[in-house]
């Protein structure tokens, strides 16, 4: 699929409303007209959603006048070298980024950018930016808020008393007897914080440097790990993929742990050492674990997570981007570059996010 | 257990803190010291937490000074025409009110108070109050919300897949596609209205009368019920228990719902028809039901929601009272009789409610 649109004149009439900076004739390139060339390198079925969406939104924002563009999702419909951005997904077919000299900057499709930023062929010089959509945002809070308390409630086991039969009344404890940890507090541990306070829960928040969050009680560095970990009844991870992540959930960390701990894991596969969090569960260190992903995936058939009566598999689905949200995004993001306006969202190479 | 306190110079000090129109020396009561009795008829468990709590509160806010309080948990334990208060559950032994001549109000320990209501002993005279208890509604806000996440997050979908290590991967909707409907808009309806309105789900509301929420789509009577029915992906119900609402889902109300539909009941047991219910669930009407409530309790062995695949009993958890937080609320009822304002929560005897 092949489209070229022409829209100087709309994009003139429109783009002032979000960027002031380009209500000045200066901020107008040269009078000849320009193409802005884009690659679309994602998944094949979600292409229409995102040529939709991304056109929309030019079109609604503006773009500097007499700008043309050229979108395709044909990874050998252009010329490799006039491709200005790439939307760009790691499990499409381009893998190698070379011929593309000119190339302005690659706009993930993703929250977690370790393939994109750990790719050689992918310049240091040239902007990655992660995604922050606010679709994806909100499934995280849905997905974390609903798993969060579905531990808090225990629902887990009020299945296991309907088999029994068994009418056990009691005294359910309020979210705020409740410490829900969570490590990592980035733009989704941050969104996922907020919801859960306003649930009423005691929110505590793990990053390796220091942050402060309103309301959340914070702590860093090795120190503030076994801190959290000692006080959280749920452990939620949403940690990036980065060496010092590997295998941070491993059995020195699972020791630390409150007892019948229950850990949610919506971040990076690569922050649990699988073998330890069974043989945590085995121990009853940890009580139940809901994991979202994983090291490898699909979750291989015969892996001992699948069936496990104490663990829930999700197939990779609480950071899912919905192209209707996250056009938008990336379209206001090709606008800022091209207006000469700092993008939004660019990977930091050296700590991989 | 029977306790005697004075605290008359206490109450005097801090009594002005949260109500303003004592500060004026003529809301004082005679200087001759009164004595204020308080028969506790609820479970016996919880006393010394009622206890506690009532006693703390009355020092926090004040009384009229000079008063003493006199808190006994045993119901023989004062002469029952002296007293003025009875805090009470109707699980206890005091089922007859009338020996208590002299009460000044009944505060209920509930807060659907059907059966306080209906007891034809109780003076309609007499203010009956039910119990507004913000741990009570937290905790009914906790229970609402995470099972209504669970049916959005197809949590119980996940774990069959999980048996039968099935990775499908999919798109799964955010709230703001999903239509939550509310049935009863009272206290603790409208506050899960608010939590899940946060959370981005689409709420419907209906109610009996014509009410109005904010953000809420709002409709009532007859022809409400259907708009909400047919629009509604996850139900819930939080309605009294009144002549009107028996049996107010039934095979009819049933067959008007969409497909599908998943029903969360945290009200009161007589506004489901069970056989009419599973009846539904069997033909696929019904996907799901959460049911904390029932005409019977406990839920007798027999009974087929046990160990029903798509049914989820729990134990009328969903709105516990908490005596740390209702023991505030009750006390400064009786504060506020004393001093002659406007008790809160007063039980409309007509509608029962």
């Amino acid at each position: 699929m092949h489209l070229l649109v022409l829209f100087g004149l709309l994009a003139k009439m429109v783009h002032s409303l979000s960027s002031p900076s380009s209500t000045t004739t200066t901020a107008a390139p040269s009078s000849t007209s320009a193409c802005i060339k884009i690659l679309y390198a994602g998944k094949s079925e979600q292409y229409p959603s995102y040529e939709k969406g991304l056109l929309q939104t030019f079109q609604e924002i503006g773009l500097p006048s007499n700008s043309q563009v050229e979108l395709t999702d044909d990874i050998s419909g252009m010329t490799q070298d006039e491709i200005d951005y790439i939307i760009y997904n790691p499990s499409s077919a381009l893998q190698d980024f070379s011929p593309y000299t000119n190339v302005k900057a690659v706009l993930s499709l993703r929250a977690g950018v370790d393939q994109e930023s750990n790719n050689p062929t992918l310049s240091r010089d040239i902007p990655l930016t992660r995604l922050v959509d606010p679709g994806l945002r909100q499934g995280m809070i849905e997905y974390v808020v609903g798993h969060v308390l579905r531990y808090h409630l225990n629902t887990d086991r009020s299945w296991q008393q309907n088999q029994q039969k068994d009418w056990i009344s009691s005294d359910p404890p309020l979210a705020r007897q409740c410490n829900v940890g969570i490590l990592g507090l980035g733009e989704l541990g941050g969104s996922c914080a907020e919801a859960l306070l306003s649930l009423g829960f005691n929110v505590w928040g793990w990053s390796r440097t220091k942050k402060q969050k309103d309301g959340v009680q914070c702590c860093h560095g090795p120190g503030g790990l076994d801190q959290i970990l000692q006080v959280s009844d749920i452990l939620v991870l949403l940690l990036p993929n980065t060496p010092e992540t590997q295998n941070l959930m491993f059995e020195k960390t699972f020791s630390k742990c409150k007892p019948g701990i229950c850990i949610i894991n919506a971040g990076r596969g690569n922050s649990i050492d699988d073998d330890d969090l069974l043989q945590a569960l085995k121990d009853g260190i940890v009580a139940g674990a809901t994991l979202d992903v994983f090291k490898e995936e699909p979750l291989p058939k015969e892996h001992p997570y699948w069936g496990h009566p104490n663990v829930l598999v999700t197939p990779h689905i609480a950071a899912k981007t919905r192209p209707e949200t996250a056009s938008k995004v990336l379209a206001d993001n090709i606008r800022r570059s091209e207006m000469g306006e700092q993008m939004l969202y660019i990977v930091d190479r050296g700590t991989g996010y």
